[in-house]
């Protein structure tokens, strides 16, 4: 078995409007990521992105003067299957398919195609992003990704008294985080539990505007190859030790009301015990975790289903301090998804990188293993 | 390494008006492919199919009863990449992703969506589908594939000294084939030289009616499993010796104008190399070749890029009768996408197990590897 391992990151600066077509950034990313790792196009014989993605392989291959691509797939799910991109890139790697797999993801997402507006967009009918039941929540005025978690998040704020207050902690933490990450857009722009009360509502009483993600303009990629390979480039390799998608029974992407209790996060359960079984580690032997936050609920749900904390506790595991850099489980310390950037979830793989690396901005000491989730797909990397 | 097999085939019915959802024929064909195998849904744990395909996985996952996914792909290319979706199914079971998993492809192409005719439908701007480039070519009046095909063929036809009378004889041979076959639509309907001649031009004076592929509803799935699980199920399994996907500098997708030299095939090139190089076997060593067929000189093509012949003498080499059951590499015993179904070349990898059992409507004696190939990606397939 190749074990598979990222050997190269790369991205475009976060903005709010790149001012360039998402072929362009896409292409920075790659090239910046093969310059990273010490590759050239020419080495590159795999890709990998979202469904969504509207670039398509073909061009990349023209743009960046690819010679042949053995293995190219895209992952279902939105962002949710951000870290699905890792689970193909490796799979394809330690198959033999493909030695040197890249993966993408590139979008003017502030710019051009709004995820956070009602704004139904050609993307809502592409195959694989899961949006077939929007037509079953627009009727009703559920229209945005805010609205759609938002119903799940009031069942889970009523049944385990949690307050909107209560999420601003999450928030809170990762502004702090971006704020002394150069790279992150929220950089030097902490705020406090007032900054987050004062801020309007998006879903009431759920989310204000503190509690969901940005919308970003920008691109991440990154390159996985064999171990083997790996020992010969420029960078110190982060180990894949594992990488699961999860597709549970009557789960959906986004609008996930189908399942029998709407407190339970059904996935990433899924994803823990997978990644937990194949790699033999636990919740103590992480010393970063990368936790999808399109809305500061999504990391209580992480919390809970990775078992950090028990099921309703991770209000109070929040608030004692245990996400921050010196608590139990230092999250996201680029600032994650609300407080660097929402490039879909892939800014916070690099991320795990640079921490294994020890060249994150905010570098969290000794660290082993890394864990990353991104609801429908997961992983482990370790140094 | 888990050597991945083909353990389970099924499909639907192929009709010009299946009558039901897409949706239901992806369920039929899956449950049927499982029921094959001897295998229940609850053992699936991987699913893959094409980027254009309208099924979502989380509705698969409910139809069918699936407990959970740990791998979800989807392969770019449409028909060019139906190959791509063995591939991938392989990759995920070598690399311990998952166990079973299940390939589909559903479509009522004929009754609602028929990629025949101008139509553009929301499809045209499904991410994956390498269809960007429509709207370089639908401002002169090239609108269909077989337009876009007709102008590679061209080039081929004059290079080549080539004809529509010679095109004849593959349409022949594959209607001769699907003539005998009880699957095919075109069972008991075989055709004469004469009758491709009267057939009217669809993009003259290259395809006549009778050099396109039909434009088909229905759905085919297969299961792949390790070689190790397959020993208990019900079936003799068909080996994938190897896989690959196959997408060169300056390619694109069925709009292919942009490389240097249009009458070089250079995505079958490529998948021969890579097959013949990681299988040892030559073109000597197949007894069935289930080629692409979805204009007839898609076929030339193909048998000159994996060397069954030179460049150029593809049109000798059939009209000495070598694609016959008797010939030297006898194509698609089941009628091929022209004779028996467009499934978008699913149903030629189903037909190549077929083969590999002995239970084929036309079987070749002693079939020891079969080769599959369907443009942007291909396979060796052996008993």
């Amino acid at each position: 078995m190749a074990d598979a391992c990222i050997a190269g990151i790369g991205q475009t600066e976060f903005s709010k409007n790149s001012g360039r077509s998402e072929l362009t950034l896409a292409c920075e990313a790659i090239q910046s990521a093969l310059d990273d790792a010490g590759l050239a196009p020419s080495d590159v014989d795999g890709m990998t992105t979202f469904t969504i993605d509207n670039n398509e392989d073909v061009d990349l291959v023209r743009s960046l003067g690819i010679e042949n691509l053995r293995f190219s797939s895209r992952v279902p799910h939105g962002g949710g299957g951000s870290t699905g991109t890792l689970a193909h890139a490796m799979a394809a790697v330690e198959s033999g398919l493909a030695n040197v797999v890249v993966a993408w993801r590139a979008m003017n997402e502030r710019s051009e195609a709004r995820f956070g507006t009602a704004h139904m967009t050609a993307n809502s009918n592409v195959r694989g992003a899961g949006t077939g039941f929007i037509e079953w929540s627009v009727p009703f005025g559920a229209v945005t990704p805010a609205t759609w978690t938002g119903i799940q998040a009031q069942r889970y704020m009523a049944r385990y008294g949690v307050t909107n207050e209560d999420l601003a902690d999450v928030s809170v933490a990762l502004r702090a985080a971006a704020a002394s990450n150069p790279r992150a857009w929220f950089y030097g722009k902490p705020i406090t539990k007032a900054d987050h009360q004062e801020s309007r509502w998006i879903v009431e009483p759920v989310f204000r505007l503190l509690d969901c993600c940005q919308e970003s303009d920008g691109a991440v990629a990154f390159v996985v190859t064999t171990a083997e390979r790996a020992r010969d480039l420029k960078q110190i390799p982060a180990r894949i030790l594992h990488a699961t998608q999860s597709v549970p029974f009557e789960t959906e992407v986004v609008t996930n009301f189908y399942h029998q209790d709407l407190t339970s996060f059904e996935s990433g359960k899924k994803s823990a015990a997978e990644l937990y079984d194949r790699t033999g580690l636990g919740p103590e032997d992480f010393q970063v975790a990368m936790l999808y936050d399109h809305f500061t609920i999504a990391v209580y749900w992480h919390l809970e289903a990775f078992g950090f904390c028990g099921l309703g506790e991770a209000a109070d595991f929040v608030r004692e301090g245990n996400i921050g850099p010196n608590g139990k489980i230092p999250l996201s310390p680029n600032g994650g998804l609300i407080g660097e950037a929402y490039i879909h979830g892939m800014n916070n793989i690099t991320e795990a990188v640079r921490q294994i690396r020890g060249t994150a901005a905010n570098p969290v000491d000794a660290v082993q293993n890394v864990l990353v989730s991104s609801g429908m797909s997961a992983a482990v990397l370790s140094r």
